[in-house]
């Protein structure tokens, strides 16, 4: 059965890269209020190519910020559902100046698909659909029901979800959430991630005297919001790399040898540093490079800012400083204690003559599942098929906030499929997507639609 | 003599105002490229307004980047020649949303001129001119022989003027140099300025991994250009407040008991908790407020940022983090040494796995001369004479760059008379001038005019 979706999606490639890059015309980042437009416009996108797609019930459904597009398909009697789910907003753009191409005009090089959203997460969602359309146009029918969940806050935490997923939890029952916002563990090396890590997301803003002050007249006599942050910052962490807030590390589940000896195995550390162009790789000592980027917690600073930016020199002391941080969060951390850890570390350490205040931004619980259920393991024998290799069960660095989310408000067996590649610049500029894991990810999930409804 | 011309400067209070009001207007922002034309645009006025008064030889010069504005008025036979200074550039105005009226919309409020330029340094350029026109229209002639130099590249540490002055040696001959960008020792406390710090300005860039990297996918495996940099700064100052970089307070002159014991008089802490808003002060362990403010060298952060400063957050790991610093130098340090000894310090310390740049951007000698100088004591009797009150002499916590270089390159006296006041909010939103010092001030100025023929 395979084959002729198979046979469809080769016949119909222009035509749906075509349609890709429509989509990923509309700039629908979630962060920027400016953008709210955009994002409804990418909602009716989405909802339109449903519908041609088969889909039924589809909706544009409010959540009180950027709306979820439903649909479903539930005509496959005596086969389990999938809940699908991709998000449609992405990342800001800057450094804008960076780009090779606009973020927004999408451009096609060397095989790939350069575009803000061509793998996170636009294009892992459009090969959903498609995978999906591929089957109902060659077969009249699905072997599956299927349902479609796609949010646009993902890239801001998935704020509304939540409590979106707890109203509708009956709309939503299935027996398995799909997720493809992943990726591969290396060029033409298929993985499943069974562990995803947490994040608390937080910005301090250091406040010193009431307004600028000529750091000439004043200099010497205060204390300057800059060197305040820096000195609070410089204090997050020690000479080894690690974490100096207290309590940071209480609560995490120890890795086993056999983890520590097969995080010690993925690691190539020349590759990493040749792909990233540094000299030397920077971490907590004690643990691999691979160790450290899924399996272990990070306090990263994203953004630094206060007084002057512009050109040459202005000889001020600001009234106000600010940083944005992130932590990754590993099993037994909780975000919520970690904020706790955070603000107790910073009042204890807020250098005298200024004060510090904490927002928190975002937060999720991480995540971690045992690869050896039947649903995941069929995944693997997709992946095998298609990308003829064995398949690597791997934890991710990153945080899929809604992973967590799912399973605790839906309990059914998460199940995160992507295609994407670790050095596909997510986030960063000249964001692109390999197209031949666009083709071999379709197949990959034509396939696994049939194999899973004899599993579950 | 002076009652008249006193008067004469009454009756046109309205119509000067107006004047300077215009000359106000002009965005001449030195730093900013993109105000190359309101430069020349103040150059014009300047010229024009030094014609209308009766001064002679008017010439905007160029200099290689903003000009200079020269004019003369030399037949009072017999009498000394004063070299008369001031700067038409300005500061930038960010934060542009703090200010209460326009940057460059003038406005009187409560006897206070608001506009960017205000005090520093175009309402005491303006001052000079009309104390001037004050005399020549009520006398018809000078009882000394003046030149004007007035430079637009102050704010940008005069990059150009050595050159110029070396170039035009013989043009600007004089028995004095006259400054008018200092400030009083307070409201209704005259103060003569007899020293002023040095100042070392740099702009340090960490460069880490080639891109931005998404910070949960790399975070743990690389170092952070921002971490970096906040170690970095956090390690150029010890936990009392004293610069850590080897070498730096090495060549200081000391201060004596008698200064020790002056400055701490001269402080008021509580006054400037208060004026400042803020909990507590803060400075180098050891030394008195004021000695702090104006004796002691400091190192002071002006700008920092890197990474995302938008809505939100954004997991990123930035490619680079950058940082603008000032250092205020005094008696006995030699700016080019102090950027090497920093130099030194971020070479040893830089943090593995990021590499670090340093541009120099600005420095200035300290200066100190000697206020029983007869040219300093006359300025403090026409200080005494107008203020009603016992002049002080002071030395600033800033830095007049071209002071040293006209004291180096035409070995004259300097008299730095200025009549700003330090809360004026000089380099900050709501930059503004006390009208009873613009008064005042010029009335000075004719007094000193007069004064000085018969001293040197």
């Amino acid at each position: 059965m395979t084959a002729i979706s198979n046979q469809f999606l080769a016949k119909h490639r222009n035509k749906n890269l075509e349609e890709l890059q429509q989509f990923l015309r509309i700039p629908s980042i979630s962060s920027d209020a400016a953008h709210k437009q955009d994002m409804v416009h990418a909602t009716q996108w989405i909802a339109q190519t449903l519908t041609e797609v088969g889909i039924e019930n589809v909706q544009v459904m409010e959540t009180g910020n950027h709306p979820v597009v439903y649909g479903e398909w539930l005509h496959a009697d005596n086969a389990p559902t999938v809940l699908i789910y991709g998000h449609y907003d992405v990342q800001p753009v800057d450094p804008i100046e960076l780009w090779e191409t606009p973020p927004f005009e999408p451009n096609i090089r060397d095989n790939k698909l350069y575009a803000r959203g061509a793998g996170d997460d636009k294009g892992q969602v459009f090969m959903q659909i498609k995978a999906i359309e591929a089957i109902m146009k060659t077969e009249n029918k699905l072997p599956i029901n299927v349902k479609f969940i796609y949010e646009g806050e993902e890239e801001i935490g998935s704020p509304s979800l939540g409590a979106f997923i707890e109203t509708h939890k009956e709309l939503l029952t299935a027996d398995l959430l799909l997720v493809s916002d992943t990726t591969l563990e290396g060029e033409g090396q298929p993985s499943i991630c069974y562990g995803l890590r947490g994040l608390t997301g937080l910005q301090i803003d250091i406040k010193g005297p009431a307004s600028d002050l000529h750091s000439g007249a004043y200099g010497g006599a205060v204390q300057n919001p800059l060197h305040a942050l820096s000195e609070l910052l410089a204090s997050m962490h020690d000479s080894k790399g690690r974490i100096s807030i207290e309590g940071f590390y209480d609560d995490i589940h120890p890795l086993t040898e056999e983890e520590m000896t097969t995080y010690q195995q993925l690691s190539d550390d020349e590759a990493l540093k040749k792909q990233l162009d540094v000299t030397e790789l920077y971490g907590e000592t004690g643990f691999s490079t691979k160790a450290r980027l899924s399996a272990r917690p990070t306090l990263e600073i994203n953004g630094l800012w206060g007084g002057y930016q512009g050109e040459g020199i202005k000889t001020v002391i600001p009234s106000e400083a600010h940083a944005k941080i992130t932590c990754r969060l590993v099993p037994g951390q909780d975000p919520t204690k970690i904020l706790q850890d955070i603000e107790s570390h910073i009042e204890k350490h807020c250098p005298a003559g200024v004060t510090a205040n904490v927002t928190l931004f975002d937060h999720a619980n991480p995540f971690i599942t045992s690869y050896q259920h039947p649903a995941i393991q069929a995944a693997g024998e997709s992946l095998e098929k298609i990308y003829k290799q064995k398949v690597l069960y791997t934890r991710m660095g990153g945080s899929v906030p809604i992973v967590e989310t799912f399973n605790n408000l839906l309990k059914l067996p998460v199940i995160l499929m992507g295609f994407g590649l670790e050095n596909e610049n997510y986030h960063a500029p000249n964001e692109h997507f390999h197209l031949e894991n666009f083709d071999k990810g379709m197949e990959t999930l034509v396939d696994y639609f049939h194999r899973i409804k004899d599993v579950l």
